[in-house]
């Protein structure tokens, strides 16, 4: 059993949930076939398992060390990227014109999960470098992507995003960060970012830094930032790396966990001209950021996901081999132990993992094979829904892993009980990963704010409208059918609730009383999508279960348990929260600060 | 103010919620008023401030290492454990005719608190030495009390509780270490023991290990267990520590957190003689331990409050004083950025931290107050009261504690964003110290069982009758209140869902079944219990606000919005889970072992 990826699941979320197979119709992806995308996969999952998850522990035990001059890190890292580097995964979803795979960005996603699930420290620096090279792709200069991209696409070169600031975290407006044109044509960055992952290493040969600054004179707040490409080393004529750009580290953070992959402190300027190349037009670069996000923060989601199922599918290995105590009926002290797995509590920690973690796996596939559709739909109108139900869904996907995903971490760790509590075991280490998530890319409060206070509002309703829809269709097909109709009443009803609480709140003429309340709406329309997942995975298991081999029947099975589960045990707590979010509850906005302890 | 305690809430909880008073007001503490109370907390913040809270994030990146012979320790711990045996604290709850102080154990409990809050990992050895002081005072031979009480009460001697083998963790009927009596009359100790807390440290001048073992030719399972005094160095005839005694330290378990207290798997008589004394009658063992279970199972919880309650005054001291962002109906970004306890999201967190907490708080309290009032109650029928309801609300106090304000701990980090997730803060290290409590002294599941299996149905549920007039008198008293009446409907309510899932449940001929939803059962029963405690609160600030001066007021109506915050925000969910556990859902008990993965 692998630690890291559940291969059937893959092929039942491409082949049997989704249809990746008409996408391989299609001429943008027609050197794919089936056959081609397991071979990929079987690459990566070797890769992963040899290279990334023999040193996750070994790299968490000993974090980069920067000595005031350099970063150093544990040599297996480097050894990891250079076999990702050359199976050109660094390129899995760019265009063979740009020298990439141009894979499905479905198979790239499912693909990229099995290295974050076997060492997240060293997946970051990929992770961080393909999103700075899709910006640069969309948005810069044909000179410029003929300087940086290949150097990116062929993982030579690294790149990161620089956003926050030391008295900026989640409130871009206030970053200070400016850029001066210079005498001589040159953009001159000055300024301090915080937060920022793989921002020095020395595994690259460059660091291309995306840097969001002020051009003085412009807007103030978010209309007056613009985009700067930053490299560490200037680019001679040649291409190559060339003198130093005076970005300079200023220190390491020194995290709890997701400890391989560095997290800078950066001055930009301070030692001398630190040069930057303006993307696109002044002023827009919030907007180009923002262009890029739903597959950054989808990432983000992934991350969770990967990190929860590492949890699931390495504690309920030990489930399976730790005798440990007696079912409450049998009072015989010689009678044999039996595995922690019979008991129904270890069988609830399990069932809930794969029920997060399956589910939440299920909403990342859905929304990258959104981004493919949209990319092969040659209907406008189409490509429209597809993208408000993807700009509605990435709020979820962001957040609602981040959220659940660590409580299944939280749940393996307890299974193992006091070894789960030691270093000796990874799931701590998990754990300690995953509680980043719904902290960066966005916190889960800004997640929430962003989806009540703004996509659910957006386009007049629109896109809450396209994911009604979509959900309705699904429990239309459920409908009626033996084993599955109770579920399409109660996620009827629960969308009813869903429906319910959204006009309150859009009824509220008093905005900040109307968003109070936005985390746990947030948390209870993730519920909503997620027990819509469950039950399309479902719909494919009844379908497939009759007729298949036995192996086959008890995954089937094992989908319509973690399905119930969903149903029985998660989704009615939307009810209550849904109420709470429909009463416009002040509870929290009126407290005033002084009554917290008192005096 | 203060990072580790809020003393005006210590003195409501004494004097205003529960009455302290009374109780000193009984000849056996006689030697206490308010006032020299008030002294003895003074002292303790003092000496927790001042010596444990400094050196916890040392002590934490710098755990205690082996070499194979000793075990070393930062120097700091040694001089804060001679600060507190310096002021008698070893011995707060002992009778002053054993040396101890004779505090009521409501007061050296909230005391005991503070130096948790302060430094989870040093106060752990005070806490295992007082409870094996308080075992061997309950159980022990007047030569046994003679020999080794002073030291320990004096602080000079530590003790442990040796329960778990690296076979046997939950299940103690499976325990293999020997105990046989050897030619000259002394038992033989041979055997393993794991997760032993304090198992080696240089500390102390000696080690009182309290250990669980079979002596030959006794009953299979729990009816065969013995219990046994063995001392790292056996005691000379003048009382002083002699030769050694053959337990040796086997390795150190290197944990996520709780790391300043040593962790220990020990090997008993493997290079010789490990002399054992009998506590006591054979094979009663298990029952000795388990009197004293109440007591240690109620300070499991109350070091789960106390890392609580350590992350929520960090994270509400951070919020005030970090600006970021604005308000949702603010759009101007010249506008000043606010504090972030302005956002209705974080005070979201903060209130749920001080729901959580304070409330849990209440319930340790009103446990500690129970064993006081058993101690100087003179009728007898109210002796048995209290302790019916003291052992129905044990597992709970253990339990949800453990599990919500580890809860607690995760908001704190999350109010501190990117900061909150290194370990330039403390509350990182709240969040990984608090992950154990869920683990030890019992798991979570095996409270459910011991809630769900034993305690509502002992002395044909006379335990449950007892608890729910005292909840049934608490809602009398509310109703009709302005202000309270609606909480007072809505726990009975919560009252009569309980009631009628735990009808359904003792209904059930198949015990299996009937416990397969124990935890939930358990997590929801707490969530009723932290509702009646909050109402207790709410009463005693409704009684005191009238008239009271303007900082007291502020206090007042802190607890009135996190009581109003606990029955909107957390008590509806319990119809949720009473319900699931009445349907005796067999989701998780059914699932076959095959199913989670497939093949």
């Amino acid at each position: 059993m692998s630690m890291i990826v559940n291969r059937r699941d893959l092929d039942f979320l491409l082949y049997e949930v989704l249809d990746l197979e008409s996408l391989l119709r299609t001429p943008r992806y027609s050197d794919y076939d089936r056959e081609a995308v397991g071979a990929i996969l079987d690459t990566a999952q070797q890769i992963a398992e040899d290279k990334y998850l023999p040193c996750a522990t070994l790299l968490d035990a000993n974090e980069p060390a920067f000595d005031g001059r350099t970063v150093t890190i544990i040599p297996e890292v480097s050894q990891a990227l250079g076999a990702y580097r050359a199976a050109g995964f660094f390129g899995a979803s760019f265009d063979t014109e740009l020298g990439g795979l141009q894979m499905p960005y479905l198979v790239s996603t499912l693909m990229g999960g099995m290295f974050s699930a076997a060492n997240g420290g060293i997946s970051g620096y990929p992770f961080l470098t393909i999103g700075a090279a899709n910006m640069l792709n969309a948005f810069g200069s044909d000179e410029q992507k003929a300087r940086f991209l290949p150097p990116m696409i062929e993982g030579r070169w690294f790149g990161t995003m620089c956003l926050s600031e030391p008295q900026a975290g989640s409130s871009l407006s206030d970053i200070r960060t400016k850029a001066e044109l210079s005498a001589d044509g040159h953009y001159l960055i000055s300024g301090n970012k915080m937060w920022i992952s793989g921002g020095e290493q020395e595994l690259s040969e460059n660091i291309v830094h995306m840097v969001l600054a002020r051009i003085p004179g412009g807007p103030a707040g978010v209309k007056g930032i613009s985009l700067f490409i930053v490299p560490k080393y200037r680019v001679n004529a040649d291409g190559t790396p060339g003198e130093r750009n005076n970005v300079v580290l200023a220190g390491l953070n020194h995290k709890m966990g997701h400890r391989g992959t560095t997290n800078t402190l950066l001055n930009f300027g301070e030692g001398g001209e630190c040069h930057g190349h303006l993307v696109g037009e002044p002023h827009q670069g919030l907007k180009y950021m923002f262009h890029m996000m739903n597959e950054a923060r989808i990432g983000v989601g992934h991350g969770a996901v990967m990190s929860g199922l590492a949890g699931y599918l390495y504690s309920l290995d030990y489930a399976r081999n730790r005798p440990q105590g007696r079912h409450p009926h049998d009072k015989d002290p010689n009678s044999a132990q039996v595995m922690i797995v019979e008991h129904a509590d270890i069988r609830r920690l399990l069932m809930a993992q794969k029920a997060y973690v399956e589910g939440a796996l299920g909403l990342i596939a859905c929304c990258a094979f959104l981004i493919d559709r949209q990319k092969v739909s040659t209907d406008e109108a189409e490509q429209g829904r597809l993208a408000l139900l993807l700009d509605i869904l990435t709020p979820v996907a962001k957040s609602w892993p981040s959220e659940f995903c660590l409580e299944a971490n939280k749940h393996a760790i307890q299974i193992l009980g006091g070894y789960g509590y030691t270093r000796d075991y990874p799931v701590e280490r998990f754990y300690r990963d995953n509680r980043l998530n719904p902290i960066h890319e966005g916190t889960h409060a800004i997640h929430g704010l962003d989806l009540l206070g703004r996509k659910v509002r957006m386009a007049g309703g629109a896109a809450l409208k396209v994911l009604v829809a979509e959900i309705e269709a699904t429990i239309a097909e459920a409908r009626g059918q033996t084993g599955l109709n109770g579920y399409a009443e109660e996620l009827s009803q629960a969308l009813g609730a869903l429906d319910e609480a959204t006009r309150a709140v859009l009824a509220c003429g008093d905005l900040n009383l109307a968003l109070a309340n936005a985390t746990p709406y947030l948390d209870a329309f993730g519920h909503v999508v997620i027990a819509w997942m469950w039950l399309c995975q479902a719909i494919a298991a009844m379908r497939a279960r009759e007729g298949a081999n036995e192996g086959d029947v008890d995954f089937y099975d094992g989908k319509l348990a973690a399905c119930r589960f969903f149903f029985r045990y998660e989704l009615p707590k939307v009810h209550t929260q849904f109420r709470l979010v429909g009463s416009l509850d002040d509870t929290c906005l009126a407290t005033r600060p002084e009554i917290f302890v008192g005096h």
